[in-house]
């Protein structure tokens, strides 16, 4: 007992605890199914409303009145039941929930795979399906098993022109796509000190594409001087010897070069030198991946004062990043460089609207998935980091930004 | 003979005139279909590549694969057949064919009802089905019934508050939805040298909903200046004393107050004071009768320091707009007060993506259309000034300018 799942849930790796659930939230896709799984529970009531977050990011503004008729429904009950609710251009629920109103220590449930993201702050956060979110709304807790740990030691620094989403490509393709599953990473060692909470939150982001329930981060400066940005405090979580892993791998930043995740898995990751020069119909800047205003600002860098030679969509992660974007600069940066800006939420990385692939062409992606199909039928896509999108943007062919930048 | 259309067509009203078309365009809705009609005529050839536009705008960027597959199919027929092709983002056809691509006196044909905006320049605009354009693709002409005009006198000036969409609103109810079928206007009188060239879009956008062919404003020291901006130049057209009218009305700018088209008719109209505080649950700034730059900053200059009680959906009309409002501040204003900012397009205005309604929700929109079930399925919606939109968007429910600005 002493790793950092531990010590949140309270026991030890392989047994089940019963969790008052800090923070819980879901989306418009799955929220609108829990509520129905609720209604067949007969609506009894929810539990602990204020821990209750309801976030339309996946198809909003809507793309139908089928969409809009499910808007509807689920806004008018998350507002009538006092939960927390952000309409339509708020952002990506990960985004949102990770701007000040999530903290080291807590247990946090997500509605969606992604809710490892959160892990970055020290907390448990782990993703669930619709009918557990129902289960949660109300009683106000969940179970969890406790898993083991993966130990991510990192030591060095990036050079210019990579970025820690070339590292979660590294430590995804390291592990494999079911290399950690229903396990925790711990992201340790002697750089993530120096890892901002922007570069924590892609690389806790993708633990679930290696099969992990969560990624996590061990609080301390860094998380309190962001979290202060938004009037949080916290203390700094240590590290205790006694934690055992169930694996440990070892990353150098140094080693990292550009990497890119192929058609059609995430853990199959060539380097961007590899396939420099493939030719590409679209490329994304966005998801809860890399739509921060960090993301962008990076983008915007090597997009500066040129023109994209493809078509190009960049979507905020939140209204937050919008903002900061603008008032930056940013955005009039990636505008007059041709980027086409959708509003801040998932945009077209679940294939439902804003830049759906068609059959045959080929896309590049800043987002955590690349499965067949996803994000358009018969389309096939690249997973990079914002500044190989923005390189590429510049010729319409895959290409290194360490070549641009 | 002496009307601008007798003028420019170069015969008399009720004859018939065979037209070499100086611009023709038609978006990714009506030119897929003109594709279609293109091969089913043995593809012949384009006789005049230089003078025609693709323009996406209507889903753009795909809300599906299938969409993906149609842009892919026009995309690289308009460019490999030597066609101007704008993609997505561009912006809406009618605005990027009035950022300089259309010049006075000339003969604009585009396969889209609201072509008639560009009649603003006194070129003779006005739009037909994608059948029509294919047959402009292969023979670079078409013919057309020289118009009978009516003539729209304006005098005055408008009060604070009112905008030229409310004028358009009073004419179009004026003259009715079929008032002015198969007629050209032609807005003459005291006042039109005043009228700043985004009012004359505004108000040439809205002549088909009269069932005019096209809205005509004779060039003048406005329409030099504006072109002047996008390296063009002009000379002066004048109103010819031998002109005759089929009809004629007298409008006075100090008598038009704020207006409202009522579900689902366009010249349905009641002053806004009489339906304030309507319940309302999407307020929609954009389209081609009001996404200009000045439309969003009379919004902005409303919501200045201010949140919005209701979403509000924002599509810029072209990238040059949104480029604009970036760099002006207006874009940050309009994000600060919560509005959801949208890819330059059509945004949801064709009900297809980005704000679709749902059944039995009401919304306000700056569009010149609220024809029942357009924009959401069993939804109503009220058209107004992006003035009117944006004081109502401050308290969720219809609301006067005039008490705001």
């Amino acid at each position: 007992m002493g790793t950092l799942s531990e010590t949140i849930l309270g026991a030890q790796a392989g047994s089940f605890s019963d969790k008052r659930i800090d923070k819980a939230f879901c989306h418009d896709g799955t929220g609108v199914q829990a509520k129905v799984i609720y209604d067949e529970m007969g609506a009894p009531g929810i539990a602990n409303p204020k821990a209750c977050y309801v976030i339309y990011d996946h198809i909003a503004p809507a793309n139908t009145s089928q969409t809009a008729d499910l808007h509807r429904e689920l806004r008018e009950f998350a507002i009538r039941s006092g939960m927390h609710f952000s309409d339509v251009g708020g952002g990506i629920c990960h985004q949102y929930m990770a701007e000040g109103r999530v903290l080291p220590g807590e247990v946090v449930i997500g509605a969606d795979s992604h809710s490892c993201t959160l892990g970055a702050f020290g907390a448990f956060a782990t993703g669930v399906g619709a009918s557990d979110m129902a289960g949660i709304w109300v009683s106000g807790e969940t179970w969890l098993r406790v898993p083991e740990s993966v130990a991510i030691h990192i030591s060095g620094s990036l050079v210019k022109g990579v970025e820690y989403k070339d590292l979660a490509l590294a430590y995804v393709t390291e592990l494999g796509m079911d290399g950690a599953t229903y396990q925790a990473l711990e992201f340790l060692g002697d750089s993530v000190s120096s890892i901002p909470m922007e570069g924590r939150l892609t690389l806790s982001n993708m633990a679930v594409e290696a099969g992990a329930k969560t990624g996590l981060w061990y609080a301390d400066t860094v998380t309190r001087e962001y979290l202060a940005r938004f009037g949080q405090s916290c203390t700094d979580q240590e590290v205790k010897p006694e934690a055992t892993y169930s694996k440990e791998i070892h990353i150098g930043l140094d080693d990292i070069e550009p990497m890119l995740a192929v058609p059609h898995r995430v853990d199959t990751v060539k380097p961007v030198s590899a396939l420099a020069g493939t030719r590409l119909d679209q490329v994304f800047i966005g998801t809860c991946t890399n739509g921060r205003y960090e993301d962008l600002s990076r983008a915007a860098a090597i997009l500066d004062g040129k023109q994209v030679a493809v078509r190009t969509i960049v979507t905020p992660a939140s209204r937050a990043d919008y903002l900061k974007a603008e008032k930056s600069g940013v955005m009039g940066t990636l505008v007059e460089a041709g980027c086409v800006i959708c509003p801040p939420g998932c945009g077209p990385c679940l294939g439902a609207h804003m830049g759906v692939l068609g059959e045959g062409e080929v896309g590049l992606s800043t987002a955590n998935r690349n499965f067949k199909n996803r994000m358009g039928v018969g389309a096939s896509y690249y997973l990079s980091s914002p500044s190989t999108a923005a390189a590429s943007a510049l010729t319409g062919e895959i290409a290194d930004p360490r070549e641009v930048v």
